[in-house]
Protein backbone atom coordinates (compact mmCIF):
# COMPACT_ATOMS: atom_id res chain seq x y z
CA UNK A 1 0.00 0.00 0.00
CA UNK A 2 1.20 3.81 -0.72
CA UNK A 3 2.11 5.77 2.22
CA UNK A 4 0.95 8.89 3.63
CA UNK A 5 2.77 12.08 2.52
CA UNK A 6 3.64 14.42 5.24
CA UNK A 7 5.01 17.77 4.40
CA UNK A 8 6.87 19.81 6.70
CA UNK A 9 8.02 23.65 4.88
CA UNK A 10 9.92 26.63 5.76
CA UNK A 11 7.25 29.64 5.43
CA UNK A 12 7.40 31.10 1.94
CA UNK A 13 9.28 27.66 0.04
CA UNK A 14 5.77 27.19 -1.72
CA UNK A 15 5.46 23.92 0.50
CA UNK A 16 1.74 24.76 0.59
CA UNK A 17 1.46 24.82 -3.22
CA UNK A 18 3.49 22.25 -3.69
CA UNK A 19 1.48 19.53 -1.02
CA UNK A 20 -1.78 20.55 -2.88
CA UNK A 21 -0.38 19.76 -6.57
CA UNK A 22 1.34 16.62 -5.52
CA UNK A 23 -2.43 15.18 -3.82
CA UNK A 24 -4.17 16.69 -7.32
CA UNK A 25 -1.47 14.78 -9.49
CA UNK A 26 -1.61 11.75 -7.25
CA UNK A 27 -5.76 12.07 -6.80
CA UNK A 28 -5.52 11.63 -3.66
CA UNK A 29 -6.98 13.51 -0.43
CA UNK A 30 -5.27 16.85 0.69
CA UNK A 31 -5.26 17.50 4.44
CA UNK A 32 -4.90 21.16 5.68
CA UNK A 33 -7.76 23.06 5.93
CA UNK A 34 -9.55 20.56 6.40
CA UNK A 35 -8.19 19.25 9.28
CA UNK A 36 -9.03 22.97 10.98
CA UNK A 37 -13.04 22.43 10.08
CA UNK A 38 -12.32 19.07 12.08
CA UNK A 39 -10.41 20.09 15.18
CA UNK A 40 -12.47 23.15 15.39
CA UNK A 41 -15.71 20.88 15.27
CA UNK A 42 -13.47 18.15 18.02
CA UNK A 43 -12.28 20.77 20.36
CA UNK A 44 -14.77 23.59 20.25
CA UNK A 45 -12.52 26.26 19.60
CA UNK A 46 -12.17 28.37 16.59
CA UNK A 47 -10.82 28.32 13.22
CA UNK A 48 -8.99 31.41 13.72
CA UNK A 49 -7.71 30.01 16.93
CA UNK A 50 -6.65 26.57 15.46
CA UNK A 51 -4.80 27.96 12.22
CA UNK A 52 -3.00 29.57 14.99
CA UNK A 53 -2.31 27.68 17.59
CA UNK A 54 -2.31 24.29 16.21
CA UNK A 55 0.82 25.22 13.69
CA UNK A 56 2.94 28.03 15.68
CA UNK A 57 3.71 28.13 18.99
CA UNK A 58 3.25 32.27 18.79
CA UNK A 59 1.43 31.62 22.70
CA UNK A 60 3.46 28.77 23.41
CA UNK A 61 5.66 30.33 25.88
CA UNK A 62 2.84 32.05 27.96
CA UNK A 63 2.52 28.54 29.10
CA UNK A 64 5.63 28.18 30.26
CA UNK A 65 5.83 31.12 32.73
CA UNK A 66 3.01 29.13 34.48
CA UNK A 67 4.28 27.02 37.69
CA UNK A 68 5.20 23.40 37.65
CA UNK A 69 2.74 22.71 40.15
CA UNK A 70 -0.31 24.10 38.06
CA UNK A 71 1.06 23.11 35.03
CA UNK A 72 0.36 19.52 36.42
CA UNK A 73 -3.16 20.13 36.61
CA UNK A 74 -3.24 22.52 33.75
CA UNK A 75 -3.96 22.05 29.86
CA UNK A 76 -3.38 24.91 27.57
CA UNK A 77 -5.76 25.77 24.78
CA UNK A 78 -2.99 25.18 22.94
CA UNK A 79 -2.22 21.78 24.38
CA UNK A 80 -6.05 20.78 23.72
CA UNK A 81 -6.04 21.43 20.10
CA UNK A 82 -2.60 19.74 19.56
CA UNK A 83 -4.72 16.66 21.52
CA UNK A 84 -7.88 17.32 19.11
CA UNK A 85 -5.56 17.63 15.87
CA UNK A 86 -3.49 14.53 16.55
CA UNK A 87 -6.49 12.55 16.79
CA UNK A 88 -8.02 14.27 13.10
CA UNK A 89 -4.59 13.45 11.99
CA UNK A 90 -4.78 9.67 13.11
CA UNK A 91 -8.42 9.46 11.30
CA UNK A 92 -7.05 11.31 8.57
CA UNK A 93 -4.40 8.49 7.68
CA UNK A 94 -6.05 5.34 8.92
CA UNK A 95 -8.57 5.94 5.70
CA UNK A 96 -5.76 5.73 3.15
CA UNK A 97 -3.32 7.31 1.52
CA UNK A 98 -3.27 11.00 1.76
CA UNK A 99 -1.68 13.94 1.77
CA UNK A 100 -0.90 16.05 5.42
CA UNK A 101 0.51 19.48 5.63
CA UNK A 102 2.90 20.43 8.84
CA UNK A 103 1.44 20.15 12.23
CA UNK A 104 3.90 17.31 13.55
CA UNK A 105 2.31 14.70 11.22
CA UNK A 106 5.30 13.26 10.45
CA UNK A 107 6.04 12.70 14.42
CA UNK A 108 2.59 11.80 15.30
CA UNK A 109 2.18 9.00 12.10
CA UNK A 110 5.71 7.53 12.91
CA UNK A 111 5.18 7.61 16.51
CA UNK A 112 2.10 5.17 15.41
CA UNK A 113 4.01 2.95 12.80
CA UNK A 114 1.51 4.50 9.71
CA UNK A 115 4.23 3.80 6.74
CA UNK A 116 4.57 7.65 5.49
CA UNK A 117 6.90 9.54 2.87
CA UNK A 118 8.03 12.45 4.82
CA UNK A 119 9.08 15.75 3.21
CA UNK A 120 10.43 18.62 3.95
CA UNK A 121 10.48 21.73 1.87
CA UNK A 122 13.01 25.10 2.30
CA UNK A 123 14.30 27.48 0.15
CA UNK A 124 16.27 30.23 0.27
CA UNK A 125 15.64 33.60 1.57
CA UNK A 126 15.73 35.50 -1.74
CA UNK A 127 13.34 32.38 -2.93
CA UNK A 128 11.19 32.57 -0.11
CA UNK A 129 11.36 36.98 -0.04
CA UNK A 130 10.06 36.79 -3.43
CA UNK A 131 7.15 34.40 -2.86
CA UNK A 132 5.62 36.15 0.17
CA UNK A 133 5.40 39.42 -1.36
CA UNK A 134 4.02 38.01 -4.67
CA UNK A 135 1.73 36.21 -2.04
CA UNK A 136 0.63 38.46 1.00
CA UNK A 137 1.84 41.77 -0.04
CA UNK A 138 4.57 43.81 2.21
CA UNK A 139 3.04 45.07 5.53
CA UNK A 140 4.23 48.72 6.21
CA UNK A 141 7.09 48.98 8.87
CA UNK A 142 7.85 45.00 9.23
CA UNK A 143 11.17 43.88 7.50
CA UNK A 144 10.21 40.77 5.74
CA UNK A 145 12.83 38.69 6.49
CA UNK A 146 12.00 39.69 9.95
CA UNK A 147 8.39 38.04 9.75
CA UNK A 148 9.96 34.93 7.88
CA UNK A 149 12.76 34.26 10.58
CA UNK A 150 9.52 34.49 13.04
CA UNK A 151 7.32 32.42 11.44
CA UNK A 152 10.33 29.90 11.11
CA UNK A 153 11.17 30.02 14.83
CA UNK A 154 7.83 29.34 15.76
CA UNK A 155 7.14 26.15 13.61
CA UNK A 156 10.62 25.27 15.18
CA UNK A 157 9.59 25.74 18.66
CA UNK A 158 6.06 24.47 18.12
CA UNK A 159 7.82 21.10 16.53
CA UNK A 160 10.44 20.81 19.74
CA UNK A 161 7.64 21.43 22.16
CA UNK A 162 5.68 18.46 20.74
CA UNK A 163 8.10 16.49 19.57
CA UNK A 164 11.11 17.05 21.59
CA UNK A 165 13.13 16.65 18.21
CA UNK A 166 14.15 19.24 16.05
CA UNK A 167 12.41 20.61 13.04
CA UNK A 168 14.38 20.71 9.69
CA UNK A 169 16.65 17.77 10.98
CA UNK A 170 17.22 15.75 8.17
CA UNK A 171 17.03 12.28 10.01
CA UNK A 172 13.37 13.33 10.40
CA UNK A 173 12.68 13.24 6.34
CA UNK A 174 12.88 11.04 3.49
CA UNK A 175 13.60 13.62 1.71
CA UNK A 176 14.27 17.30 1.79
CA UNK A 177 13.93 19.36 -1.26
CA UNK A 178 15.34 23.09 -2.24
CA UNK A 179 12.09 24.42 -3.93
CA UNK A 180 13.98 27.49 -5.12
CA UNK A 181 16.90 25.93 -6.59
CA UNK A 182 14.74 23.39 -8.26
CA UNK A 183 11.42 24.97 -8.56
CA UNK A 184 7.91 23.65 -7.89
CA UNK A 185 7.22 21.52 -10.74
CA UNK A 186 10.19 19.41 -9.84
CA UNK A 187 9.68 18.98 -6.31
CA UNK A 188 5.98 17.88 -7.08
CA UNK A 189 7.24 15.34 -9.72
CA UNK A 190 10.15 14.31 -7.31
CA UNK A 191 7.55 13.72 -4.07
CA UNK A 192 5.09 12.04 -6.56
CA UNK A 193 7.82 9.51 -8.38
CA UNK A 194 8.98 8.90 -4.64
CA UNK A 195 5.18 7.91 -3.34
CA UNK A 196 4.85 5.46 -6.20
CA UNK A 197 7.78 3.62 -5.82
CA UNK A 198 7.49 2.92 -1.97
CA UNK B 1 25.05 23.68 -19.16
CA UNK B 2 24.61 20.18 -16.27
CA UNK B 3 26.08 20.75 -13.05
CA UNK B 4 28.47 19.26 -10.91
CA UNK B 5 27.27 16.91 -8.58
CA UNK B 6 28.48 17.07 -4.76
CA UNK B 7 27.72 14.31 -2.63
CA UNK B 8 28.35 14.34 1.23
CA UNK B 9 27.07 11.65 3.41
CA UNK B 10 26.88 10.03 6.56
CA UNK B 11 29.56 7.04 6.94
CA UNK B 12 27.59 3.57 6.28
CA UNK B 13 24.51 5.31 4.56
CA UNK B 14 25.79 4.19 1.15
CA UNK B 15 26.82 7.73 -0.30
CA UNK B 16 29.82 6.73 -1.71
CA UNK B 17 28.51 3.95 -3.73
CA UNK B 18 25.55 5.86 -4.95
CA UNK B 19 27.76 8.49 -6.29
CA UNK B 20 29.66 5.76 -8.04
CA UNK B 21 26.52 4.67 -9.88
CA UNK B 22 25.19 8.00 -10.53
CA UNK B 23 28.23 9.24 -12.60
CA UNK B 24 28.36 5.48 -14.11
CA UNK B 25 24.57 6.26 -15.50
CA UNK B 26 25.41 9.95 -16.56
CA UNK B 27 28.40 9.06 -17.96
CA UNK B 28 30.30 11.39 -16.38
CA UNK B 29 33.61 11.31 -14.40
CA UNK B 30 33.47 10.25 -10.66
CA UNK B 31 36.15 12.03 -8.09
CA UNK B 32 36.99 10.10 -5.02
CA UNK B 33 40.33 8.18 -4.85
CA UNK B 34 41.48 10.48 -8.02
CA UNK B 35 41.43 13.74 -6.09
CA UNK B 36 43.83 11.79 -3.56
CA UNK B 37 46.37 10.72 -6.10
CA UNK B 38 46.34 14.57 -7.09
CA UNK B 39 46.14 15.87 -3.75
CA UNK B 40 49.14 13.81 -3.04
CA UNK B 41 51.32 14.93 -5.86
CA UNK B 42 50.70 18.42 -5.77
CA UNK B 43 51.22 18.24 -1.61
CA UNK B 44 53.82 15.81 -1.62
CA UNK B 45 52.17 14.08 1.43
CA UNK B 46 51.37 10.38 1.20
CA UNK B 47 48.48 9.11 0.06
CA UNK B 48 46.81 7.33 3.58
CA UNK B 49 47.35 10.90 5.13
CA UNK B 50 45.55 12.61 2.66
CA UNK B 51 42.85 10.14 3.14
CA UNK B 52 42.59 10.70 6.63
CA UNK B 53 43.17 14.37 6.90
CA UNK B 54 41.37 15.25 3.64
CA UNK B 55 38.29 14.78 5.20
CA UNK B 56 38.22 13.49 8.72
CA UNK B 57 39.05 16.12 11.43
CA UNK B 58 40.39 13.20 13.31
CA UNK B 59 44.17 15.33 14.27
CA UNK B 60 42.44 18.68 13.79
CA UNK B 61 42.13 19.26 17.68
CA UNK B 62 45.61 19.09 17.89
CA UNK B 63 46.63 22.44 15.82
CA UNK B 64 44.07 23.78 17.81
CA UNK B 65 47.17 23.23 20.82
CA UNK B 66 49.34 25.31 19.21
CA UNK B 67 49.35 29.24 20.86
CA UNK B 68 47.96 31.93 18.95
CA UNK B 69 51.34 33.46 18.18
CA UNK B 70 52.52 30.91 16.15
CA UNK B 71 49.11 29.64 14.84
CA UNK B 72 49.27 32.84 12.66
CA UNK B 73 52.65 31.62 10.79
CA UNK B 74 51.99 27.80 11.30
CA UNK B 75 50.10 25.96 8.42
CA UNK B 76 49.20 21.84 9.68
CA UNK B 77 49.46 19.12 7.30
CA UNK B 78 45.86 19.34 7.14
CA UNK B 79 45.53 22.88 6.52
CA UNK B 80 48.33 22.19 3.85
CA UNK B 81 45.61 19.17 2.41
CA UNK B 82 42.55 21.05 2.30
CA UNK B 83 44.35 23.95 0.22
CA UNK B 84 45.50 21.34 -2.06
CA UNK B 85 42.72 19.67 -2.02
CA UNK B 86 40.76 22.75 -3.13
CA UNK B 87 42.84 23.35 -6.12
CA UNK B 88 42.39 19.73 -6.92
CA UNK B 89 38.23 20.02 -6.63
CA UNK B 90 38.13 23.54 -8.43
CA UNK B 91 40.58 22.26 -11.62
CA UNK B 92 38.17 19.25 -11.51
CA UNK B 93 34.96 20.89 -11.58
CA UNK B 94 35.95 23.40 -14.18
CA UNK B 95 36.87 20.38 -16.62
CA UNK B 96 32.99 19.82 -16.51
CA UNK B 97 30.16 18.44 -14.98
CA UNK B 98 30.94 15.44 -12.68
CA UNK B 99 30.24 13.81 -9.64
CA UNK B 100 33.03 14.66 -5.99
CA UNK B 101 32.10 12.90 -3.13
CA UNK B 102 32.69 14.90 0.08
CA UNK B 103 35.66 17.32 1.48
CA UNK B 104 33.45 20.19 1.24
CA UNK B 105 32.88 20.55 -2.23
CA UNK B 106 29.62 21.87 -1.88
CA UNK B 107 31.05 24.86 -0.04
CA UNK B 108 34.32 25.49 -2.06
CA UNK B 109 32.19 25.55 -5.15
CA UNK B 110 29.34 27.70 -4.44
CA UNK B 111 31.89 29.76 -2.90
CA UNK B 112 33.43 30.56 -6.50
CA UNK B 113 29.63 30.84 -8.20
CA UNK B 114 29.96 27.36 -10.09
CA UNK B 115 26.32 25.70 -10.29
CA UNK B 116 25.92 22.45 -8.63
CA UNK B 117 23.74 19.95 -7.38
CA UNK B 118 24.56 19.92 -4.01
CA UNK B 119 23.32 16.34 -2.74
CA UNK B 120 23.16 15.20 1.07
CA UNK B 121 22.64 11.19 1.96
CA UNK B 122 21.84 9.99 5.36
CA UNK B 123 20.45 6.95 6.69
CA UNK B 124 19.07 5.53 9.97
CA UNK B 125 21.30 3.62 12.35
CA UNK B 126 20.08 0.27 11.60
CA UNK B 127 20.64 0.60 7.52
CA UNK B 128 24.10 2.11 8.42
CA UNK B 129 25.14 -0.35 10.88
CA UNK B 130 24.26 -3.55 8.50
CA UNK B 131 26.16 -1.71 6.08
CA UNK B 132 28.88 -1.24 7.76
CA UNK B 133 29.23 -4.90 9.47
CA UNK B 134 28.87 -6.20 5.67
CA UNK B 135 31.37 -4.10 3.94
CA UNK B 136 34.08 -3.81 6.47
CA UNK B 137 33.49 -6.34 9.29
CA UNK B 138 33.51 -5.97 13.04
CA UNK B 139 36.12 -4.82 14.70
CA UNK B 140 36.89 -6.57 18.33
CA UNK B 141 35.89 -4.21 21.15
CA UNK B 142 34.76 -1.67 19.14
CA UNK B 143 31.18 -0.99 19.16
CA UNK B 144 29.42 -0.23 15.29
CA UNK B 145 27.11 2.47 16.86
CA UNK B 146 30.53 4.12 18.61
CA UNK B 147 32.41 3.47 15.31
CA UNK B 148 29.47 5.10 13.08
CA UNK B 149 29.47 8.11 15.33
CA UNK B 150 32.84 9.20 15.15
CA UNK B 151 33.16 9.31 11.83
CA UNK B 152 30.29 11.52 11.50
CA UNK B 153 31.68 13.57 14.38
CA UNK B 154 35.04 13.95 12.26
CA UNK B 155 33.35 14.56 9.07
CA UNK B 156 31.08 17.28 11.06
CA UNK B 157 34.27 19.06 12.69
CA UNK B 158 36.42 19.01 9.44
CA UNK B 159 33.39 20.49 7.56
CA UNK B 160 32.80 23.00 10.84
CA UNK B 161 36.54 24.17 10.72
CA UNK B 162 36.86 24.72 6.85
CA UNK B 163 33.33 26.44 6.24
CA UNK B 164 31.72 27.55 9.57
CA UNK B 165 28.85 26.12 7.95
CA UNK B 166 27.01 23.13 9.87
CA UNK B 167 27.26 19.96 7.94
CA UNK B 168 24.27 18.34 6.91
CA UNK B 169 22.19 21.50 7.53
CA UNK B 170 19.95 21.18 4.72
CA UNK B 171 20.08 24.38 3.46
CA UNK B 172 23.56 23.62 2.25
CA UNK B 173 21.93 21.11 -0.42
CA UNK B 174 19.45 20.95 -2.78
CA UNK B 175 18.23 17.31 -2.04
CA UNK B 176 18.52 15.21 0.82
CA UNK B 177 17.79 11.67 0.92
CA UNK B 178 17.28 8.47 3.28
CA UNK B 179 19.23 6.38 1.67
CA UNK B 180 17.82 3.70 4.06
CA UNK B 181 13.88 4.38 3.73
CA UNK B 182 14.38 5.06 -0.02
CA UNK B 183 16.72 2.14 -1.20
CA UNK B 184 20.27 2.85 -3.37
CA UNK B 185 18.49 2.45 -6.44
CA UNK B 186 16.06 5.14 -5.77
CA UNK B 187 18.63 7.63 -4.89
CA UNK B 188 20.37 7.26 -8.08
CA UNK B 189 17.53 7.84 -9.94
CA UNK B 190 16.45 10.76 -8.54
CA UNK B 191 19.98 12.67 -8.02
CA UNK B 192 20.26 11.54 -12.04
CA UNK B 193 16.55 13.05 -12.80
CA UNK B 194 17.45 16.09 -10.92
CA UNK B 195 20.65 16.60 -12.84
CA UNK B 196 18.54 16.20 -16.23
CA UNK B 197 16.47 18.92 -15.01
CA UNK B 198 19.08 21.26 -13.96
Amino acid sequence: MHPVITISREFGSGGHSISEKVAKKLGIPFYDGEIVTQVAAKSGYAKELIEEQGEYSSSANKWFDISAASAMYFQSPQDEIFIAQKKVILESAQKGPCVIVGRCADYILRKEGIPCLNVFIHSDMAHRKERVLERYGAIENVGIEKRLAKKDKQRKTYYKYYTDQQWGDYRNYDVSLDSGALGEDTCVDIICELYNRK
